[in-house]
């Protein structure tokens, strides 16, 4: 089944991680592949690091993509998280994969929205998490499980700055 | 700062786990307070018991909560992690608290409104998650920051039941 974290709030990427700290502790196997976030130390991915069941691939650079003016890095790299995720989902090893934050590489067309879909065509026992902001209509429709993270209020908005250890 | 994770949708309080994650990968100090969670052997907490720097305190019993007709031991177990809570946080121990479920304690009546919005006073330097459905409006007025989680879809509405891993 896949489940979709998508919305403007606060809580996507670190709802599909509290859902792969379930699942490995519950004995299954894990894989998480980050869209656009190589090289970056997250505290979370530091953690996972401790859990021989999970598999972690990362691709993108260390500098943020723009979405107005990609380089041909950024699309290249879309493009290999993209082949990695079929291939993870097609090797039947996995019981959670989560394709963190693949909704935003289709809005800034480093992917095309048909291959978001085509991952959905791949037949397999499991349980696929995809998160990101922007997630299409097309791709709730296919969806098993679509939760919108909607900002009610957040503090940025008050001029507190992003945080080590709450925000990376 | 205080955040608040409610709504109606899938990932409040893996959101909240991811968090603790995130916290822990960054050397820093969790607790995480479970109101209504007492003995169930969910997976997370399994994952979580395997980081030094984490403290679980779950209450409840194992049965659920019928909140039409809650039992003596409900309104003692909500009040003893309410106690919990606050002793927690005045200790100054912990860089982030989560205090699971307490929206849905106040909305079932078990501790009042006024219970949770006293956390809000006691001054700390630590990040604040409390989660649940049922969040009230003085709770969020109070807030930093405040997700709403809203379901747009989910598998439960085509009868598949809750699954070891990804529901607990």
């Amino acid at each position: 089944m896949i489940q979709i974290y998508t919305g403007n709030g606060k809580g996507k990427t670190t709802a599909a991680l509290g859902l792969a700290l379930r699942s490995l502790g519950s004995g299954k196997k894990v894989c998480l592949i980050q869209f656009m976030k190589k090289n970056f130390l997250y505290g979370e991915i530091k953690s996972l690091r401790n859990f021989e069941n999970i598999d972690i691939f990362q691709f993108g650079t260390a500098e943020l993509v723009d979405p107005n003016n990609p380089r041909k890095i950024d699309f290249e790299e879309a493009k290999k998280a993209l082949k990695k995720s079929s291939e993870v989902i097609q090797s039947q090893k996995y019981d959670l994969i989560i394709l963190d934050e693949i909704n935003v590489a289709v809005e800034w067309n480093l992917i095309s929205l048909e291959d978001q879909l085509q991952i959905f065509q791949i037949t397999t026992a499991a349980e696929i998490v995809m998160t990101g902001r922007y997630a299409r209509q097309e791709v709730l429709e296919k969806a098993d499980l679509v939760t919108e993270m909607k900002e009610i209020k957040h503090y940025y908005q008050k001029g507190i700055p992003v945080r080590k250890g709450i925000e990376f």
